[in-house]
């Protein structure tokens, strides 16, 4: 699970190529950033996802520019990062944030076998709303064919990982400022339903 | 604010291009991915930021690999996005996400002057913690000799935004399946001090 591309220069300690540790990372996180080159300017769309094994899936339309940018193959580097926490040293200098990232860089394959396609597209909805995808009517053969599945590799990712507290100066510890971290989370709020949907009921796998 | 890179061809009714709209998403947003090429690889790497009047600005360390590989000009893009709910439909195909992004074409200038170097650092930080740069000891020269700054033009920058209901098709209306909108917050946790500083009160400008 490692490349040049993926040996990190500085910091090494916070880099990881455990399987376990990036597929944590992707199976919790909500989206990825998918960068790719374009006439030798870069370009990044934000994306829904999910993971199966040691592939990553995206989806979208047969007409998104993005999509037929890179879906022929073309390298991207694929980003994910979870805050988790600000870290208030006593310093502005050790000032840091709490994160579990994952970056891979990999080609698009696109998935040409229907069934395949048509399970990536039940991940993808299961990886945002565990639970959603059975309670759907079932996707049509024309929906299927507006909608490119890629998927790519994991074979070149790796996690960065940052824990724990402020790396003060032991100078600095005598300092009256507080120093320690502020948690971030991403929490879902109360569904609001559809205008004119109000008589239906929740779902159980809805919060 | 628009060029052909930030003309989009599909969605165009999301897109915006007004000041006013590009840097609320901005201000609120606590991190971006910086995305560059090299050697025909694209690259991206998340890091926090701050806007100021229409520059956006991020920091580094001078020793760096990302902010070497930057620092000299060549084209980047920024992209914020802020996820602010999942959208639920009757169906698959229409599912989607609520979200304010933000994408940025630019070309890193190094900030040399010193004043104004400490004031990005004193904006990156408040953009994070609000109140609390002037809560910390001076920042050493030494401290800001290992740091290097980097402004990005907002020139060229548009903001994309989906907000609202599911758009299910008039022929699913009927189905029992509940559809809307799941809200996605941001929340800071309650500040975990670090060890031995747990006599230390919190500032006001912590939750």
């Amino acid at each position: 699970m490692t490349s040049n591309r993926t040996t990190p220069s500085r910091l090494a300690k916070r880099a990881s190529y455990e399987t376990d540790t990036i597929n944590a990372i992707l199976d919790e996180a909500l989206f990825c950033t998918v960068s790719y080159v374009q006439d030798n300017q870069p370009m990044a769309i934000p994306t829904a996802f999910a993971r199966n094994g040691d592939k990553l899936y995206i989806h979208g339309s047969v007409g998104s520019h993005f999509i037929r940018s890179i879906e022929d193959g073309a390298p991207v580097c694929i980003t994910v990062m979870l805050a988790d926490g600000l870290v208030l040293a006593k310093s502005a200098f050790h000032h840091s944030v709490n994160y579990r990232s994952v970056v891979i860089f990999a080609n698009a394959e696109k998935v040409t076998d229907d069934a395949e396609r048509m399970n990536v597209l039940a991940l993808i909805t299961d990886h945002l709303i565990p639970g959603r995808w059975n309670d759907l009517r079932p996707t049509t053969d024309s929906e299927l064919r507006k909608t490119t599945v890629l998927a790519f590799s994991l074979a070149e990712a790796s996690a960065k990982i940052r824990t724990g507290g402020p790396n003060d100066d032991p100078e600095d510890a005598h300092l009256p400022t507080w120093s320690g971290v502020v948690p971030l989370h991403t929490v879902r709020g109360t569904p609001i339903p559809r205008e004119g949907g109000e008589h239906v009921s929740l779902p159980n796998y809805l919060p």
